[in-house]
């Protein structure tokens, strides 16, 4: 069965290029600008009180995927699930920002690791107690040879 | 634009009702597995070397999206974008796992906390570096009245 998503915004970020966006938000100082569609301002509620949100969206500009792929920190080919790679069978992308200021239905966050123009698909609050995890093995990660 | 997403798979879990359901994978410890359709099976190498693993997946039995929800952990309205409530414009669901051991096209993970059956849209690892973050402010969720 498929399903339909429909995008509820679109984030505003200085990368027009594939190749000037940064590997991941954690190595990004950037600042972006999430766009929600005038409909779902309240969904924003509450969210000032939030230092970091997970957006999820959709990587637009991805080609095909491949199930082995070389990722951008590595030099060996890898199974495309253990990577964050972006071609994906459902190019979902998933980003934690940090949350800067709102305005009705946009709101600037620091970050930002995405196109200009991605279509947003979900915003979620970050939280310590559901997100952080301790005693963490990275795998390749942590024994590759680019840094 | 819509955009068509089509499971890889499917996640099995113990919980065939909402009310049995964990209210996030941090505080269960639930077995799981995680079946892919066997044309993604290759996609799935590399995986044993991580210990977490991020699922996105739809929920497939939300109901109806409210932009203001009563978060299960709270007692007041809040906007949906700061809750983690699963009735969303784009249903999609996000949980971190803790990965056990793989069979070919299938693996099993401890802490799942979605409904059996779940379709599964994307697999990503959980990385430190990427996914964690520090002086988070979780904001109405401290200051809650539940537990």
């Amino acid at each position: 069965m498929d399903y339909v998503m429909r995008p509820i915004g679109v984030i505003h970020s200085p990368f027009t290029e594939k190749k000037e966006t940064p590997i991941q938000p954690s190595r990004s100082k950037a600042i972006g600008r999430v766009e929600l569609y005038p409909q779902f301002a309240d969904g924003l509620q509450d969210i000032e009180g939030l230092s970091h949100l997970i957006l999820i969206y959709v990587f637009h500009r991805a080609s095909e995927y491949s199930l082995l792929v070389t990722p951008f920190l590595d030099d060996q080919l890898r199974g495309l699930f253990a990577t964050r790679y972006p071609c994906r069978p459902n190019p979902i992308g998933l980003s934690i920002v940090r949350f800067i200021s709102r305005d009705v239905n946009e709101f600037e966050v620091e970050g930002i690791d995405v196109l200009d123009g991605t279509p947003l698909l979900d915003i979620k609050p970050y939280m310590p107690e559901f997100d952080i995890r301790h005693n963490v093995s990275a795998g390749w990660y942590e024994t590759r040879k680019k840094l």
